[in-house]
Formats: C-alpha cells, structure tokens, sequence
C-alpha cells in the first residue's frame, strides 16, 4: 500500500471532505437540519479516514501493529489496527457534531464560581421544537453513548496491544458498558417492558424488571461486539457485516422518519439518536472498507470489531430497539450458538478456526480439527447427526470413530455448503446471506410484529 | 521489580479495597453523602492501581513500553507509560461514581421507542436538596470531563506508541478539550467575566468576552498538560508535582465547603464536582508514586502528564477557578517562560535537557548545550546577562564568545542555583519549591483578591 494518495483519490476526497466542510459551515447559521448536517459529517468523517489510513499505515507497522496475510499467496506484512483509525476519527465527529441537535436557546448566566458578584437570572427562551430537533435533556443520554465508545477503544486497544486472553477478552464490551448503563439508571432509569398479548392475562401490561433489565443491557452490550468478533477472520468479512447492519437499522430508523408516518411519532427522538450515531459510522467504515476488502491492503483488529459492536449495542440500548436489532444479527447469533461447542470445549478448538487457504487452488477451504483421542460417544453421535442435517462435515475412521469436523464456523459451514472458493466469493456470500437474513428481520419486525403486541409504530 | 506482592503489600492493599468497597455499599444505601463515597473510591482505586502496576509491568515490557533509567548505574530496562493504568482506573472510578451526587428521584416512565402502547405522566417527585447533592442538571458537564480525560487517554497512548513530533504533540490536549467546550457551549455557555474594580468605570461590571472565552479555555487546556510534561526528566517528578497540585486545589475546594463558609455558598457546587474528580485522582497518582519516585520501578509514560494536566484543565475550567490554578502553576508557568528560548530556537537546543549523571560521584548535573558557532550578538549578552542574575550558567572563551550554557530548564536552573546533588534530592528541592509557591498563591488568590474585586467568595 503506498502511503501517498493518487491523483483521483485526492480530488475525490478533498471534494467530499471540501463539501462535507461547506454544508456544515452553512447549516451551522440559523436553524439548519441537523439530519444534513450528519451527512456532511459522515462525508468528512469518510475523506478523513481514507487519507489518514493511508497516511499512518507506515506508523502503525513501525510500532509493531503488523501481520501478515495467510491466505494469500504472497505473504507480506501489512499495517493491522487501523480500526483505531476509524474509531478515533468517529469519535472526533461525533463529538464536534454534538451542538447540531442540542443546542439550547437557554441563557443561563452566571460568571461560575470565581468571583459571583452578579448572578443573571435565568431567562427561559424556549423556542418551539422543531422538527429533527432533540430536547436538550437527552444530550446525557448522547454523552454517555460516546463515553461507552471511547471506553471500548481504550481497552480493544489493550487487547491489540496485550494480546488478552479469550477468557478476558469476552468481558471487554461489558467494562465499556458501564458508562451507558450507569447514565441510564441515573438518568432515565425506566426498567418496565411491554408484555405480549396472549401473555397479559397473567403479567399485566407492563412488567418491571429492575434489575434484570440491566442484566439484559449488559448481556446485549457483551454479545454485539464478542459476535463480529468471532464472525471473523477473512478479508473485509468484520467491516462488510457491520455497513450491512448499520444501513439496515438505518432503514428501521427511516420507516420512522418517513413522510407516511404519523408525525409526531412518539419514537421519533429515539430514532433520530440512532441516524446521527449511525451515519458517521457509516463513513468511517467505508473509507476502511476501501482498505479492507479483497486483496486486503490493512486489516481492521479487534478494535474494530469491538468499537463497530459497541455502535450497534448504544444505539439499541439509547434507541429502545434492542429486540429489533436482535433480527438484523441472525447470522451473528446463529455463528455463536454453532460455535459454543468448541468455545465452551465440548468439542476440541485448534488455536485458529480460519479457514484454509490452499495455495496450489488459490481457494479457501474448510478448516478442521483433528482428534488424536476419540470424542466421548454422545458428541459423536450428535456430530454425526449435524453431519446428516448438512450443517458439519466429518471424517471417521473404518470403526466409524469420528476423526476429523470442519471447524463449528458459520464461515467454514458456508465453505462445507458450497465448495471451495475464493475469498472474496466467500464474503460476498457471507455478506448476501446477513442482507437477506436482515431484510426478513425487518419484515418479520413490522409486519408481523402485531400479532403479539396491540400496537406496531408505523 | 517483581510482580508478586510481598505479604504486607496483600495485607494493606486489601484492606483498603475491601474497607472502600464495604463503605461504598453502605453509602448506597439511603441518602448517603457523596464525599464519603468519594474516600472510598479513592481508596479502591489507589489500592486496584497499586497491584494492577505491579501484574502489569511485565505485560507492558513485552508490548514494547519499556526504556532504560539513564541516571543510574545499572542501567536496566523498566516498564514504561505504567501512567496509562493509573488513566483506566481512574475513569473506571469516577464513572462508576456517577449514581452517587448525580441520582435523581424523578420517575420519567416511558417503555421507550420499540412499543410504546403506555406512556405513563412523568411524575416529578422532586426531594428536597441535600447538602451535596449536586443539582441534576450537571451530569453533562461532568460526562464531558469524562470525555475529555478518555480522549486524552487515547490520544497520550498514540503519543506513546507512535512517537508524534513536538510540534504535533503539544496539540494533543487541544483535541481532547474539544468535549468539554462544546458541552460547554451547548449546556451553559457563559462567556462573560467579572471586571476587576479599577477598570469598572472604562468596562462595566461584567464584559462578554463571547469565543475569546473559549480561546482562553482551550489555551488553558492546551497549558496544563504540556506544561507537567516539559517539567519532567528525573524520578517521580511528574508523579510528586501533580500530587502537589491536586493537594492544593483540594485544600481550596475545602475553603469554600468549611463550616466557617457562610451556608449555602454560591460557588459549592463547582468545588464539590472538583472534589469528585481529585480525590480519585490522588488515589491513582499516589499508588503510581509508590512504584515511580527514586529508585524508580517504573516510569510514567507522556500519558500520565496528559492525564493530570487535563484533570486540572477540565477541575478549572468546570469549577471556574482557573485564574486561581494558574496560581498553583507557578512553578510550571515559570519553567515555560525559561524554556522559551531553547522551544523556540532562539538557542541551540539537544535532544534532550535532562540533567546529566555524573557515574562517578553518582551525582546529578546541570546539562549542557554546546555551540560550535558562536550565536547572535544580542542573545549572548541576553545569556551573559541571566548569567549574572544566576538565572543561567554560561561558559566563555577567551574572546568572550559563549560556547556553552546549562540548558533552560527549571530542573537544571536548580543544579546550577545549589550544585550537584542526587536525584531524590533533586525531586524533593523542586518539589518543596512547588509547595512554598503554590501555597503563597492560594494565600494571595484569598487574602489580597479583595484588592482588585468586590467580593472574595470566603
């Protein structure tokens, strides 16, 4: 990867990045839209990234975030982390973006706590709420959905540079989700859930779960970031799946917007919050996306994984649609539950899951694990089952003692189904399946919704 | 430094995390008082950060945070940027310690934006104040300190890992004041000052200083962390200033909140929110010092001097009492002025003005930076002058012409001003200096403030 840009890519991302800067100057006088404000952030957020991936790979090699690409044939070393890149650009445009949607009207004068000689009163210009625009009471709401993400930042960094262990690893997201939650309990605090009508009869129309309602918060926080995490490992696969659910839920949060909609929508601040965190995201992914696809020329780092899972996670938590986001991760929930036998040791996990890359083919195919022992008879007997439903491959000796699986990786499982590839096929498949997968979530969410709850929001 | 505890460190450090944890539990039962609660997180986190060093430092040598003790004998290689734990543990605390001034009694009961078929009347069951409760509507000041503080973080372990030059370095903490003036802006916004008595009649009483103020601030961010990371070179002198300070101001908030204060004080709660956010931090810094004065175990990294300069910065800035921290800066302020000339190439300056060792009297030096062609005329009567105001050690020729001086430095300043001496001594001197000075400050900031306004707040 050459560090300086070419021709074309500096005229395309000065031009953006020139017009993202217009559009904000221009919005900023009198009462602009923030929704095109956060547009004109995303556009700069992404000619930023770009260049600045460009500009400090040679950086981050120097200071040891490097590897090397093993499926492909030439090994070369290429700059890892640059997620960080991403995320610290991310976090710099959702900062300054923050006057956009909260700006108050409120002169509340006092010189502070120096010297108070005066003390103004404070006079109330509330000027009527305009559309687009958030009541001011939620900007803590706001903070603390970028303390969560500058806390996961942090620590993924300490995992790219410690090197934790899994064990560890897994509670990372859970640390960073102390500061949404903690703001939540102090600020918002509601823990009541809308019980389903057939169950109504027996629980009310609403169930306070207290504490439980924080243990599901931090449970969603600890699986979103853990989920790409794992859903990992082939070129462009962690970013690809992460602009997928963004625009997704972005289309959820439309519906809301839309001009069909009743307005005003009681969810509408909800969904708002979740446009101005997602649109910036959307931009700093693509501009890694560039780097990150097949042939990969950087790779994103755990960081990555973690800062786009924690994106999502806020944005559930702050944005009351957690259960919706639930649809939009199907591939990642089913990745997980196929792989807990070999996370949870039931079945054994070589170092590496990834799948193998055969250099005479130039193709990735699945990998396997090897049993140099014979597996207790109740797992064989259920991998031998997974085997007949097509959802593993397994090898077994002339006693029928099982010898060798593929891997319990929704990403070799796709190679078991269709064959070798090459890597690129495998992730645009992978990728096809989370749209497609999504697109029924979304459907399933609004359409069907209705048959357990009295009321869908659109 | 061995990462084992020995058993009377077990034995202290657990004791005080458990006595912090078991009155941190009490205080949340109840209306409990908010400082107490403060105490104990400062004794979890002085005692968390006192082990997590110790376990640590052989993970960080293996990243690559690791350097050698120039001014020793054995010159053996240590754990580097030990600041970073100390950081993470810090904003873990005060994170965590959000709930206790900040929690509010007011039930806003809405199951949020996924099915909002109740939206149940906000009940506003407003409990009187208490005596250190701060009002709710500070939150976002104080997650914007939070923000501040974790994007110093990042940006100081960049510092850390990629070696940024000094030109870029210094605006480091320019970036991370960006959260707390823009929340400044959005929540509060006051830019006007108290005009001292004497200039009223040209002035008025109050004056709008409008976006100078915001200059003023982020230049006052910009200060405090460069100003502790260019007074640095020799063990434990980062760590032992910042105690300093933070002691100070601490003894300043205490003014305001003593029972001789006339009750309620206007400016309390701007000083309780500075108690919040120092106490934690002498409990980090001191477990820090433990590990990093003379013999040092470990050093502090660029993060650490980041870090406590921006709790200062974000203390000044959200209490409004920078005029007096800059009081307690003297010693800060006057090594920068002195250093002006070598930072801005007025003199020759090497790459590094650390003191120099002297192996065989085990003694440290004055440094030097030698000229190979004689400088301008006006600057070598400018040196020969300071030199006379034993503001400086010059060497001449025999033709007069300056070929050395001792490096414009605060730290040498003091080898020249009292000789060689070891490098504990050294520390202590500065730091007995920074005591006397910041002490004289507090003591014109309240005794002679009277002077020039109308009003001292005691």
């Amino acid at each position: 990867m050459s560090p300086s840009l070419s021709r074309n890519e500096i005229l395309t991302t000065f031009t953006i990045f020139g017009a993202g800067v217009a559009i904000i100057a221009n919005t900023f006088q009198g009462d602009g839209n923030p929704i095109i404000a956060s547009l004109a952030f995303s556009g700069v957020a992404f000619s930023s990234t770009y260049c600045l991936i460009r500009w400090l790979g040679g950086a981050f090699m120097k200071a040891g975030f490097k590897g090397k690409d093993m499926s492909k044939l030439r090994k070369v070393e290429i700059p890892e982390t640059m997620g960080a890149v991403c995320a610290v650009v991310y976090l710099l445009v959702i900062i300054v973006f923050i006057p956009f949607p909260f700006y108050k009207d409120i002169v509340a004068a006092t010189s502070g706590g120096g010297n108070r000689d005066f003390v103004l009163e404070a006079q109330q210009v509330e000027t009527g709420r305009f559309l687009h625009r958030f009541p001011h009471n939620k900007l803590a709401a706001y903070l603390s959905a970028i303390l969560s993400l500058q806390s996961v930042v942090i620590l993924g960094l300490g995992d790219d540079l410690f090197d934790i262990r899994w064990r560890h690893k897994v509670l990372i997201p859970a640390f960073a989700s102390i500061p949404i939650l903690i703001v939540y309990f102090v600020d918002f605090g509601v823990t009541q859930i809308v019980i389903p009508t057939p169950l109504r009869p027996y629980l009310g129309e609403l169930f306070n779960l207290g504490w439980l309602y924080y243990a599901y918060m931090a449970a969603f926080a600890i699986f979103c970031p853990n989920s790409i995490n794992i859903l990992a490992g082939i070129n462009g696969i962690e970013v690809t799946q992460s602009i997928v659910i963004a625009s997704l839920i972005l289309v959820n949060d439309l519906l809301y917007l839309a001009p069909f909609t009743p307005h005003p929508h009681p969810a509408e601040d909800a969904h708002l919050f979740s446009i101005y965190l997602l649109l910036p995201f959307l931009g700093v992914s693509l501009a890694l996306w560039c780097h990150n696809w097949y042939p990969a020329k950087v790779f994103v780092g755990d960081t990555y994984c973690y800062f786009a899972g924690m994106v999502f996670a806020v944005d559930g938590i702050l944005g009351h649609f957690s259960k919706t986001l639930w649809l939009l991760f199907i591939p990642q929930v089913f990745n997980f539950i196929y792989s807990a036998p070999q996370l949870f040791g039931l079945v054994p996990c070589p170092r590496h899951r990834l799948p193998h890359f055969n250099a005479r083919t130039g193709l990735m195919e699945a990998s396997v694990a090897s049993f140099e022992r014979p597996l207790r008879r109740p797992i064989q007997e259920a991998m031998k089952l997974l085997h007949k439903l097509s959802l593993l491959d397994v090898k077994t000796n002339k006693e029928g003692v099982v010898v060798e699986c593929s891997n319990f990786t929704l990403i070799n499982l796709w190679l078991v189904w269709f064959g070798p590839m090459r890597e690129d096929r495998l992730a645009m498949g992978l990728v096809a399946m989370q749209i497609a997968c999504g697109v029924a979530g979304l459907f399933v969410r609004h359409r069907l919704a209705l048959l357990i709850f009295t009321a869908d929001n659109l």
